[in-house]
């Protein structure tokens, strides 16, 4: 507690602190989003501006301070962590999705005097965020800034910018060199009417330019801008991550290299000639603004996005490895846990720390995909949950166990997430399992013809669950890169509409899930491949593949409540992870997967 | 034959006469829709123009006419009729949705030369359509007119335009009198920043005035422009149509009544202080024009089109009464159907009037609601099959039939699909059959959270069909009018977007099908009302109650495929369907109905 108490009244000096610098500068109000200069989901802790003010650590979630007030506005995930967090603050919760919740903008037009100065830092917001804001505010006689950088004066012990090398993604694991990918990238530039590509997504820089780095948690990219044109390729990356390796690299591939800090001077200095495609909800504000007045600019999502997406064989054939190798490992932790958990020593948080164990055995491990979520009875059911020591719970033999975890090997990116049932479920457990179950199935066995987008489809994971007025807030799939971030886009099966088509080559999760609040969450989650079907007199068909190989707990099905297809297709896909993994295990190993993939 | 060549010598007499008329006004192309002013899908005669220069009589398509060329643009529902009937004309069939085909400004691009000018009759185009050509062509450097109106020279014996009075429909039936529906359409301006509404969708306009005419075949409107605001409300119409009683009824519901060629007029002298609302996709191009430069415009979605969409509850009571209505024609007709066929003296024409014949033995039936769609054998295959004397078929003991019709009754309108099985089907005829109904079932039995749009539903209706790469390439489900057009938006349930959400009060048809070329189609379609369902953890659900009253064929069906879910929505229906139809019928229709609607 005492800590705690240390923790918020240094959050009220930072806060003093960023006011005075508002004050000088005539600011009334100034967000601090979560995100960094390349919009990355994961940023590096030189970018944690919004956690350094606030003490809040959530994935998702703005900060505004004015010279009165501050907030924290973050999704129902959060509601719980952040009012945690921000407790003793002076940082009030706006719990956003709630009816009765402003948005900032709202907010801020309500609360501040006539003729304030809204402010933000324009490299840590996208250029199409920046244009909204702008309009909203000045049509309300706001005025609003992009050029406000307090962290670097009053953030006195900010971590510099990560300095790690970049390194080499050899075409063996991308199957695909760079320049055969920037001859499809200028031909799509082409098609765009544009002859350039400014890329400062870290995931598009890295399969574009074929390169890796370590320099954010759990996503393998380096801190990097690029630009991509007929004339030129630059890479523009700070010294110290430029090994002699790399160097060559670049050479060989007609890559120039630049100081990471340059880009803005270059973009200024873009002659006639040059027509830049840029994706304005991915630049931010700051590079966006420096393009210079000469060049012809095309703003539309990068044509990279979708070529990223669409795995090549060689990438296939890789994260399938890594899909056996996952496989063994969750095989060895699950039998671990099962054992385990009798002698009451293990927790929420040991059981990331086994997963990490027994993954790194695996060849070609590198890290967690993202951080495991571990979460014991009531824990299951918060969606975004992380253990912390506060909350850690000890797993007893009498609950759902909800783990949803992933890694990044060499040849693979994986994301799986099983719900382990402890002790006797109850009959209303058992179904709630099985319906979730049926989602995952029915959308996993489903054939659809070319041009279906994953928005059409969602409703097959969540048709048994609505048919019970029951249903979960999250999306049912995301996009999942190669040795790359663990959600990536464009495509995606959810809810609200997106307009991209599910294309062969393309993974995608499929994680149906129910989250009763204090009581349990179950989530059932591989992914799944989309691989051509036949074409016939409908055009052609495409079905999904499921290459995560792990049994669904069996104690947690009730097998009536399963049609004879989806009893087949569970029982088809339990021998194929057994006939998969058994070649690599023990004797004793063999006989627990076999125990757990029977046939029902 | 010697009457085909007849006409096709006057089409191109015709086409002669009209290309007179383009050379004198310095035309080289001119593109001749199906519409009419109001943009309706159903026309008058007066604006059968496309008709009158082709020959060709289908629902959709467009003929373009250059000095030395003619081609019709149509769709695959219409590629055998469009050929058939341009024979011998000199027009050719461009199929569109074929990769091949060109669209009309593509190919006039292609083959116009520089500094030609296409020409439309600003009447019948949306201004959104308009400005869409306009762009197009203009950046190619060809000019474009919208003021050519060869049709009241060149068709010498046009018919004139409708004359046919309109009449009061009564709140009995609306539910809501003009006045209280008018407030409510200027609360909604408000929202929209507007202060009138400048109508032309004859449906939008007989919904907001409550009446209704005999102008359109099929469709119950009358032809009429409408001007609604804070200060005034006019109804700009024929003074033909104007009987006494509606002109008291107008006097009494504070509308003024002005003459229907004065409606461009009145646009043009619209001063400051009005903000209209317009939508550019409603609108023709020659009234949008014509909005004066002083008056405020707001383009954007009518909001009549979601308030007429959602049915009050007289409206509800109504359909309910029409659908019994309509199910005891049905149930004479198809018992006729099945006496007579062994005749050999049932015809696919000959089905179309008999519908007609029952239906109108019920109270207040006004008419059909389309033209009876019959196609026995593969002419079920042909999605908009309109069977003329040179198709009709005579309906044998030996195949399916399928037979889409509906009514206009004075309390609701019908639209309702039937398969029925001739002879012993195969067992692929009742796989398909089955597989179409395994849909449709579960389409109907869907609950849905609040904010669901239809094309996430739609899948539901196709999921068994795909899983053996069946498709059929039309919706799911269109919204449907009360006493009003049978196709009504905003709604639907597509493979399409629509961001449309299904809210209670909503009806939709549901009609999956599948269409074997030159074997058979399949369809089955009910009507079906958004209604809400329970509110708990996970907000409001809705769900669908089936409206229609009609057994489906049980011979058609394979009871092996259909889950015990399907089974018993099916018997539940039928069970419904008795019920509701018996009381009304005699003792050996109540056998026959029993036996069609017993268990299964």
């Amino acid at each position: 507690m005492s800590e705690k108490k240390n923790m918020s009244a240094k959050i009220k000096e930072r806060i003093a602190a960023l006011r005075a610098q508002m004050a000088e500068k005539g600011i009334s109000a100034f967000i601090i989003p979560a995100t960094d200069p390349h919009m990355s989901e994961y940023v590096a802790d030189h970018w944690k501006c919004r956690e350094w003010i606030s003490g809040f650590d959530g994935s998702a979630g703005t900060v505004v301070v004015t010279d009165t007030d501050a907030g924290l506005w973050t999704d129902s995930r959060y509601f719980l962590q952040g009012a945690l967090q921000l407790e003793g603050t002076g940082i009030r919760l706006f719990k956003e999705g709630l009816p009765e919740t402003p948005s900032i903008p709202e907010f801020l037009i309500d609360t501040l005097p006539a003729a304030a100065t809204v402010a933000i830092d324009g490299n840590v917001f996208s250029a199409s965020a920046a244009a909204d804001l702008r309009s909203r505010f000045e049509s309300r006689g706001i005025a609003f800034a992009t050029d406000f950088f307090p962290f670097d004066t009053i953030w006195t012990d900010r971590p510099a910018r990560p300095e790690h090398p970049v390194f080499i993604y050899p075409s063996e694991y991308s199957g695909e060199e760079t320049l055969a990918k920037r001859a499809r990238i200028l031909k799509a530039l082409e098609q765009e009417g544009a002859n350039a590509l400014m890329l400062s997504a870290l995931d598009d820089i890295a399969w574009a330019l074929n390169i890796r780095g370590t320099d954010v948690e759990c996503n393998p990219v380096g801190i990097c801008y690029a630009f991509i044109s007929e004339k030129e390729n630059i890479l523009f990356i700070d010294k110290e991550k430029l090994t002699s390796e790399l160097r060559e690299y670049c050479d060989h591939n007609q890559i120039i290299t630049a100081s990471y800090d340059k880009v803005s001077d270059f973009l200024k200095q873009l002659p006639d000639g040059y027509t830049v495609l840029v994706d304005p909800a991915k630049l931010n504000e700051y590079l966006f603004a420096s393009l210079s007045a000469e060049c012809g600019k095309k703003c539309t999502t990068s044509p990279i996005a979708i070529m990223k997406a669409v795995k090549n064989e060689t990438e296939i054939k890789g994260i399938k490895n890594a899909m056996v190798k996952d496989g063994i490992a969750l095989t060895r932790f699950f039998r671990w846990l099962e054992e385990s958990i009798p002698t009451g020593q293990v927790t929420e948080m040991g059981i990331a720390e086994k997963l990490i164990e027994f993954r790194d055995e695996q060849p070609a491990y590198v890290g967690e995909s993202f951080g495991t979520i571990a979460g014991f009875k009531g824990h299951g059911a918060i969606v975004h949950y992380h253990a912390t020591p506060e909350t850690d719970s000890t797993i007893t033999n009498d609950g759902f166990l909800l783990i949803d975890s992933g890694a990044q090997y060499f040849d693979g990116t994986t994301d799986i997430t099983r719900t382990v049932i402890l002790g006797e479920p109850t009959a209303e457990q058992k179904r709630d399992f099985t319906l979730v179950l049926k989602g995952h199935i029915n959308l996993s066995r489903q054939k659809f013809p070319q041009g279906t987008r994953g928005d059409q489809l969602d409703v097959l994971a969540r048709q048994a669950l609505w048919n019970l007025n029951l249903n979960y807030l999250h999306g049912t799939g995301h996009g999942i890169g190669h040795f790359l971030n663990v959600h990536e886009g464009p495509q995606s099966i959810r809810m609200n509409h997106n307009p991209v088509t599910l294309v062969p080559g393309m993974i995608t999760s499929n994680e149906p899930g129910l989250y009763l609040t204090d009581k349990y969450g179950i989530r059932h989650e591989n992914l799944i491949l989309t691989v051509a079907d036949t074409t016939g007199e409908f055009g052609p068909f495409y079905k999904f593949e499921t290459l995560t190989l792990f049994p669904f707990d069996l104690n947690g099905i009730d097998a009536s409540l399963l049609s004879a297809e989806e009893k087949e297709w569970l029982n088809s896909y339990h021998r194929k992870v057994y006939e998969s993994l058994a070649p690599h295990l023990s004797a004793d190993e063999q006989n627990w997967l076999a125990e757990k993939t029977k046939t029902i």
